[in-house]
């Protein structure tokens, strides 16, 4: 098992945070989704009313591969703690459905399938939308 | 049309915010997965981090029949004012796969359907499975 551990991010991660959001939406071949730049993120992130929060894991690098070493389990983990300390009954995740290995474990952890149990679908308005509904 | 006055929801709005949550809830048969209180509504939305933001439409009660007044509509462009104004470049809705007038409100406002077109699903944890993971 590689060695982890979880913190609450800072401000001076944010060039880490936007390279992870990077890395993430090309495997989800949806990078021509990520909008958001670094001045944004430590705007949105570590302002007086902060948007997000955010965690971090440092990993050490022992093994070159960093797959099936439990690492997302750790994150996810902990995520249901930092939850739960803040008073939340649920937390939900967003994944896609061809992403099995992501589905798999967040099964595997006990969450359901609300798209699949309940119906529940996603819908986006994007900036030209909006801006037609704001009449911009 | 009704006269609708759109407003940022105040304190004293919370006990009729919850009535509205649970209306919902009941349309959608959910109601077993309210788990709010008003006084937690309160302490969510109206203390000094507020982990919700939340707009009040209030309507005249002129004729008895409040669908198909285009009440929706103004709620809907108003979040999208509001988005634009926050600096956000999108926004979601969430919705049942049942619920084909909201399903088609929302696309004839301009929103896609990202579970149809991107294959995005909504896992949930629940509290027991979060407290396992957190070993409570």
């Amino acid at each position: 098992m590689a060695s982890t551990r979880i913190r609450e991010a800072r401000e001076r991660d944010c060039a880490d945070i936007l390279r992870m959001i990077r890395e993430l939406a090309k495997y989800e071949q949806l990078s021509h989704q990520v909008k958001i730049s670094e001045e944004v993120l430590r705007a949105d992130g570590f302002g007086e009313n902060p948007f997000f929060h955010c965690l971090v894991a440092e990993v050490v690098p022992e093994s070159g591969e960093l797959q099936g070493q439990g690492i997302g389990t750790k994150i996810i983990k902990k995520v249901a703690e930092v939850a739960l300390q803040k008073g939340c009954s649920q937390f939900r995740l967003a994944v896609l459905d061809w992403n099995k290995k992501a589905m798999d474990l967040y099964k595997s952890l006990g969450a359901q399938d609300l798209t699949e149990a309940e119906g529940w679908r996603s819908f986006r308005f994007e900036e030209e939308a909006m801006k037609e509904m704001a009449g911009c």
